[in-house]
């Protein structure tokens, strides 16, 4: 999927929403247990009824990998329900020395046939290049992370002019690609970040996380963070997929769901 | 496995040997590729002619993962086959939010039974604390990585006095754990690191990568790097696994191991 093609999607649902699947056995409704594969019934339901709200899914892969090999299928039948007008990132947080970073693209590029791919930086170049040659793929860069710890580090203050080390990491990796196949991760618990990174990348999209269970302002985050074509998707996880654990989980879902997705249509009309 | 119990295992076996099992189906001698399963053929192989040799075994995720669920059950088994005396890595370089990472460490230290996790730093201390909640666990920590982008982030300077952000790294999360459950990844590539790492954490043990095919020095990193209980886990992947492709791979990789472990023997005679 392209930019434009992300941003005509936006245009048409009036939503910018992504919904992260991050569906652990442990939390999703009980009667869903006795189901032959009672994470995948789960985010079936899930998706059915919340993909008109929705412009993306992001299953996170730990919650599939808890489940070992069996987790593997359920998050690649997943991947194969969601709608093929829906972008797909697979929340994965992956990166390491350049021919092993290669095999983790194929893997979520090739054999499973994700849009995108969240990766960690601290590796630097190589550990991200081998994700950016494969064609209409993205890499979704963690920046600045919505989490307390994300401070620990991200902002140590790195030059004599009080950049921090997540705005060096936009101004280094922004060269590795383009706003055509780069996107990044900045939490929505810090809005005001938003303001500098905006100046270092105008037009690339970026992925927030951290509205919802996290306590993120959706408001804030667009007040700072949009640009003429959105430029934004918002993540909810916990916040949609949990609002509910009896077996009306997913109409609830839905609800919530919609509901976002109607302060985004407002939201959206300032473009 | 303790760490006295991982510096007597070294005593005895008079080597700190770590063979990563990167096996790549396309890599593999073709022989193999008949097997129900040849990647955990390859690795049963490469394990009964090098585990005399080595202390651990450090199977990177990423090359398992390029199977899909198929890959995982090589993992699994795989891990399963390696004599229980041997310390086991899952080089993961997982990290994510806190309840995220509990998945994780479920996944590799529960489900699959690994001794060990590498996790990245940049999403600080709720991302690898999860890690470090296992009792008998360890976390290896990326600090300086031995690929060249290690150097875009990891060197960059992070105070007045010069300290690098890996040092940085080292020095906080030194804090979240301490010598018996937490290890920190150096790369072989920059031994002259390793005097300034002493410095922070003179008894932890480091994984070391980069010796072999990335280039890196043995006797320079035991020089910087080695303490009282030796304190180094030196990994070696593709120069042992596929130094030879033909029939006789897994004879070939056990002379390479065993060559590595004469050198180590006469190294350890320094302590």
């Amino acid at each position: 999927m392209t930019r434009q093609q992300l941003f005509e999607k936006i245009k048409q649902k009036e939503s910018f929403l992504c919904v992260g699947l991050d569906s652990d056995i442990k939390k999703i409704p009980k009667h869903l247990l006795s189901a032959a594969d009672p994470i995948f019934e789960f985010n079936k339901q899930i998706i059915n009824a919340t993909h008109k709200y929705a412009v993306a899914y992001k299953p996170n892969t730990a919650f599939y990998e808890a489940q070992g090999s069996k987790g593997w299928d359920s998050l690649q039948k997943t991947l194969e329900y969601i709608p093929k007008d829906i972008f797909t990132i697979a929340d994965a947080k992956r990166a390491d020395i350049g021919n092993t970073s290669s095999m983790y693209a194929r893997a979520f590029f090739e054999n499973m046939n994700f849009d995108s791919v969240t990766v960690a930086p601290y590796m630097g170049s190589d550990s991200v290049k081998p994700f950016l040659e494969f064609k209409r793929k993205w890499v979704i860069i963690l920046a600045a992370t919505s989490n307390p710890g994300g401070l620990d580090f991200q902002d140590v203050i790195v030059s004599d002019d009080g950049e921090k080390l997540y705005e060096r990491v936009i101004r280094t990796s922004k060269e590795w690609g383009n706003a055509n196949n780069t996107m990044y991760v900045v939490g929505a618990t810090r809005p005001e970040a938003l303001i500098g990174i905006r100046r270092i990348i105008p037009d690339h999209f970026l992925l927030i996380p951290g509205v919802g269970a996290q306590g993120g302002d959706l408001n804030a985050v667009c007040r700072y963070g949009m640009n003429k074509q959105c430029g934004l998707l918002i993540n909810s996880s916990r916040g949609i997929i949990y609002s509910d654990s009896s077996e009306s989980f997913a109409s609830s879902a839905g609800k919530v769901a919609h509901k976002i997705q109607i302060e985004m249509a407002e939201i959206l009309q300032r473009l």
